[in-house]
């Protein structure tokens, strides 16, 4: 029983990923920052197998994962042998990286269609079967569909301003299912609006597809959801929130560009109203790009509140945050989730799911929680599914 | 409908909870830092009325709750005009201020005898007739008897080792109950074990009593409890914690005598492997008093943990807090809450109320969760109590 | 014995600087936040006279300086009669609160002409005979000339887009120096280049008039001058520097605006190369506006290094800070110092105040210093000039 | 041209020390954390020869540096083959690792007598020829003498509980100059006090010896001492300081014992009064023992005080600082310096010296200083010497 996983952007994420799913495997490393390792599940951490990797990186395609894992953590993390296996294929680009100092080159750009690098990808996933496509490219500027046709139109036309990268793949997947009759989850960790946008959620649903997302929930911002649940629950009255990131990695860089920016402040600042109940006043957003601070960013955050008599109290948080392996250790059990509800007959977008895993959780205008809250309602879920033990 | 309620330990805490309630009658204050104040409950805050006050200091008896807040937050808060018709009772001391700069003196050294002490406190309750009765004493060194025998032989004895002031208020009550046919609730706020002490549980029980406690959880404690939650729902290996607490109100004073900090840091630390399920090694504790800090203390707190793939992540919380309204806020629910426990013929202690409310959750033995859990617990709980609407 | 000062810009710096002159005039009010207020001076706190203040907000142009008072600090600070005596006058635009929530009109829009704006100054300076001009007004867009003619052919040209309103009141000064034979200081603590301008240097070298400036150094930036010469003195090596800063006043609304940033990135990161002596990668800028921190600003600061061994240490500073306190507080001796330095025959700039008392000290070119070493090069300074006592 | 070092304690610092000074040598290491790294001296680091060291641990004497670094920081530090060639000789005890869980014994309890202890000494000095001694045990209880006669009697008398191990060490240097006529230097950065003990700086005068003491400067004490002098040289009025120290390396387990932390905390506190000129209410220890954090103690610090205007603003820094490297770092130095010292025929303590590396500076009395200007200070004096270029 294994879970065939295919990747989409090989960066720092999946790179952790797959080292520490190796590790894993191998023994060698215990499973700290997978939420469930403690809890019996119907897949375990071992059955997971990577069978793709997708990128658009012209140092990547055509390298393997262990040679992409040397470029990006040689010193950091021993790399498994095992990761020679692996060829990191050509995928879409659609300007997903434009504007950053790297040479990309998608299959779009190669057939000079959209729909013939869907072609291929269908073409690539009927070869290497997937149970699980994990979409963890760079922060790209995406805008839901909400319609099936002006999606497909999109991608009939090479639409490059209207369209996705994350879109792309995710379409791709749908077809590949539609016409092998295959079942298969599409794990969306960045903002890119999939999980809330109507146009995929039909269409996965229509095929007996799951689409999770959108937007890993690591680091700072579920801490800020469950500090503002603390004082909520209080009642204390929230004068006002500051959140600053800086960190060194590709993501941080990306989000130097200010639509790419926009696309992480919209899914960071949705908690506040959600768990509050009031739109306290609040700056949060990825605010700068320092390298030597690599892959662990740092964090501080400033809320001050009324408490009992009017009096003001005030909380400073600081972090020193590895931003990649937390968000690695969430897609062990994203990956394992998926195909377990696959299993389950499950499909569409799974809200109990997505509200503890991700930033903005689909369906489109689903409610952000705090996470505490979140664990447990998708532990109950997860019971009622018979996916984790009573 | 009110909620009669007598206070034990007209310190900070009491002083804040009188004027918050008046001044919340009044219309003049918004109930922040009341955590069920949006709730739609038996009991308003408008309800809360102020019978009677007991405390040890020669400073504070026979003065009007005005007086006493006079000497404490004059130029900080607005003191109601009402706080004039409450004076300040002798209560019972038993060196529950030993040590600390103030002159005592109680009931029982008048009476040389617990048991006139605590007959004359029944005659009195006999008189304001208490609803609730809240424990907010300067913290005193204090340990269960878990022997109804052993407890009442204390007090025969005038043990002044064996015996604390917090038993003795709650022994009283208990007797008031007994003599007169009535229902009340004692509420404890401080670390002195009683919602933890079989003897006082079973004497409650059987006197269709509530007890509530033991230590009413504010400040740096339950944020704790909180992140360790959070870290922990991610299957994060925290390595160390380390909590630093520093202030300049009488408790801070109190918990410089290290019997005192004993008492402190046993509830404080008790959260650790309760949420963790491992006893990371910690340091957490009041550490030290600074006069200038006053009521609004400092606290820091160092966490530390391994994430996925080994690596190392940090997290440091700063807080400036004022310490005496957080716990006041807190009364304000747990007398309505009492009241209409009572009125629902509950008895003994509750621990889904305690679980929140309080740092050690009574009844002994009892587990700590974290606070957010805890939070919907007893909401659900109040729920299928009726006493907040579903 | 008085000091004639005239102030440009009567927001909360100026605001805090006349109260609190006024307060310590009557003797209510402590100096602390004037460095020198120890030093035996040749002018005392006292002898300060605010004899006229300009500023082109609508809302206070023409009312006194007790009604502008009112606007900016009631309920924080007491607010002294004696600043109704002063009506604010108007002065210069030149856009330079253009883009900010403000109806502002200057007098270079009455008149359609800077020239007979700069009249209309020096004929009011001939009235109020100003020994100090303090220019306090928002942080503008502003370009240094380094030549007298393009300077004075940008005026006559009304070249609303080269010139800026700080060039013009300094331009102002001069004028009305030399028509009357008079001596004065302008002392510049916003970001524009005047004391770095070598146009303005030489015009007032040529005159017998002193300029001081740019920036005042206050908050965050002389607290990292310090800490990276303490670190700087033990050889480490520092790896990067990160300092995020959020508040609630017009200067950081100002600062949203990305022109005005880069105006004071600029003058805030010029100290990391010269107290390092490389150029050690940061982020060091106004990072956005909330607010409801109103004029106490929050400042969070990262700075790491490699320690003997190759090991890395890691420090974090949080502040909340009273932005214009702070400067109010310098602008008390810099008017003090200046008078004096005038009436020791001083001319132009003066390197060794400036480089005490602001972020980015001219002459042009002039080396940024930790403050700790500027301030005993100061005194040292003022000592030789008969200003402070050996 | 050598300088030879005997090592007196060798634990983390002095593992620190001889690791880092053979890779600096070697080539291999750059000279961070080495102060003075970048100027010209009469030594460079690759003078300094390592001759001998003393130890009481019984798993230590006799082992070889490298053993005892493979204990010590296997793993962390790359560990010099040179090393082997030096061997742990068995030292004085006097109950300086009393408490602690070390088996230890000195030559004091092998000869019953300390008189032949110091004979021993003398007489391995004579062999390896020191010219610099550093005493870098942990910390140890210890008093003044003041005396010459009394402390040559405690001598005498074997008094254990008058002696520390560090005065014995000092006064067996100061007999094997005397009988050799030779001139060396004893470092003391401990908080026993030689450098402020009459009788030891006597002593040294006599014979022509330099002492340099008492407690090296590192952590958190010299920035909390520059950041106070950031304060003062603005007028700022200090309302407290709260200084909070957790580690996990021997010297925090050390100061869990009281009459340890007692000497910590007074060497720790003289920089409030001193630099402030008042003595602002504080807090300022080492706070308590956790074992995971090791070398890498956690400092946080809350400085708050009045402004301009009597505003208050609030300072909170936190820090992860390897304790021993940094320590370890300035002994490179102070090796260096005092052997350019001795040739320049320097004798008795020198607080120019003193006032930079240590945290209370003999002689007796001295003041504390920023170090900020303790560093220029000490720069001129060395200046003045010839020991730097000017």
């Amino acid at each position: 029983m294994t879970i065939r996983v295919v990747i989409v952007g090989q960066g720092l994420v999946s790179t952790h990923f797959v080292i520490g799913v190796e590790r894993i495997k191998s023994g060698e490393l215990e499973p700290y920052g997978v939420p469930l390792a403690k809890y019996n599940m119907p897949y375990r951490i071992e059955d997971i197998e990577i069978v793709a990797s997708y990128d658009v990186d012209e140092s990547k395609v055509g390298k393997t994962l262990y040679d992409v894992a040397e470029q990006l953590v040689k010193g950091v993390l021993p790399i498994p042998e095992t990761l020679k296996n692996i060829v990191v294929r050509r995928g879409v680009h659609l300007d997903s990286l434009k504007g950053l100092p790297f040479k990309a080159r998608g299959l779009e750009e190669e057939y000079n269609s959209v729909e013939k690098a869907v072609d291929k990808l269908v073409e690539e996933f009927k070869e290497v079967k997937p149970d699980v496509v994990i979409n963890a490219i760079t922060t790209e500027p995406a805008k839901a569909f909400h319609s099936i046709e002006v999606l497909e139109e999109a991608i009939r036309k090479y639409d490059k301003a209207r369209l996705s990268a994350s879109h792309v793949y995710a379409y791709a997947l749908y077809k590949y299912a539609k016409e092998t009759n295959s079942k298969a989850a599409f794990v969306n960790v960045i903002p890119a609006p999939l999980a809330r946008d109507d146009a995929i959620v039909k269409l996965y649903e229509e095929a007996d597809l799951i689409v999770l997302g959108d937007d890993g929930a690591t680091g700072a911002t579920p801490l800020t959801a469950d500090l503002l649940e603390h004082l909520a629950e209080r009642n204390r009255y929230v004068l006002s929130i500051a959140q600053f990131n800086i960190g060194g990695n590709t993501d941080f860089l990306a989000l130097t560009i200010p639509e790419r920016n926009e696309m992480k402040e919209e899914t960071k600042s949705s908690v506040v109203k959600d768990i509050l109940g009031y739109d306290s006043p609040h700056y949060i957003k990825p605010t700068g790009y320092l390298e030597p601070l690599g892959d662990k960013k740092f964090v501080s955050m400033h809320i001050w509140w009324k408490t009992f008599n009017g009096l003001e109290d005030e909380l400073v948080v600081n972090m020193r945050i590895n931003d990649s392996p937390a968000l690695a250790g969430l897609l062990v059990d994203l990956a394992r989730i998926s195909k377990a509800l696959l299993d389950r007959n499950v499909k569409g977008t799974v809200y109990p799911v997505n509200a503890f895993f991700m930033k903005d959780p689909g369906p489109r205008g689903a409610r952000n929680l705090s996470r505490i809250r979140a664990f447990y309602q998708m532990i109950e879920y997860l019971k009622s599914m018979g996916i984790i033990q009573g």
